[in-house]
């Protein structure tokens, strides 16, 4: 339990140089990120960034205490703590060096509900999302074709919200 | 065509501290970044950097340089330069107080085939994935509905292939 893998997401102020500030806090405390994502927002003077990463608890709360005191840092949240719907997008190039390859590598993509994007004479280029588990299992299965180049964008998240019980009877029914 | 949106997609040592590194260099140039991300790659010691920024061509090749001197850069592309693949995933979490507005967001939301990923007695939320462009409409189809919070993961590309003509003609008939 002591190395749990935590996503923390932070608003912060949309100014310069605020992604050196967080990062440079984060890397002084020898920190190690899976990966990070930086976006625009529902209003233009805030950004959103989520966190991925690895970690102690008593660490975590600490880089997290000392996000909170950073100026352009407007609120962080560790979304561990809470339910939440998170996903990330992954796009992979792989070897398809004949039309029989390229019909195995489809099946993989259409058990895993993912999309072919690119096609060439020697690559298949897929693009597939959901949480951590799903995009590791898909390319988990594309490693025996050949990963030429992979592309991920990193976790996000937002928290999910409480469900009165009436609505959660329908969406399950549905 | 001074502004040019330029994705950059960049290959560095999987170090700590890599991030703060890049990141300040940027940030000491005054560079406006839209977006950020930084994933694993298909190589353990290698992480994948998609950056998204507007500038002066002149600007974004003095960066480009400067960065390929980082001792923890591999390489950097300016895929904007070629054909690539471009994606974005975003998450929105959208007010819905009742059943009437959560059908017509449910009617937006097909169209764009995205998915409805939570639902409470208040709020949608919804998946999409996309280009900047598609990602954009769909976010301004939603906000009369009032956008409660919004994740957006940033883009991420990877270069396409050149296609023999048998293969383009193959794919297009399907």
């Amino acid at each position: 339990m002591s190395n749990r893998r935590h996503i923390i997401s932070i608003l912060v102020e949309n100014r310069f140089g605020v992604l050196a500030r967080v990062s440079s806090l984060i890397a002084g405390r020898g920190f190690n990120i899976d990966s990070l994502t930086v976006g625009e927002t529902e209003d233009p003077s805030l950004s959103r960034m989520t966190i991925v990463t690895r970690g102690d608890e008593m660490i975590i709360e600490q880089i997290t205490k000392q996000l909170n005191r950073l100026i352009d840092v407007v609120k962080v949240t560790d979304l561990t703590e809470t339910t939440h719907v998170e996903r990330e997008l992954v796009l992979v190039k792989v070897s398809a060096p004949n039309p029989q390859v390229r019909s195995e590598i489809v099946q993989v993509v259409d058990v895993f509900r993912a999309k072919v994007v690119d096609i060439s004479g020697a690559t298949v280029t897929i693009e597939v999302t959901g949480d951590n588990e799903k995009v590791e299992a898909l390319i988990g299965m594309l490693e025996p074709f050949g990963i030429r180049e992979i592309a991920r964008s990193g976790s996000i998240a937002l928290g999910r919200e409480k469900m009165p019980r009436r609505v959660a009877e329908t969406v399950r029914a549905a």
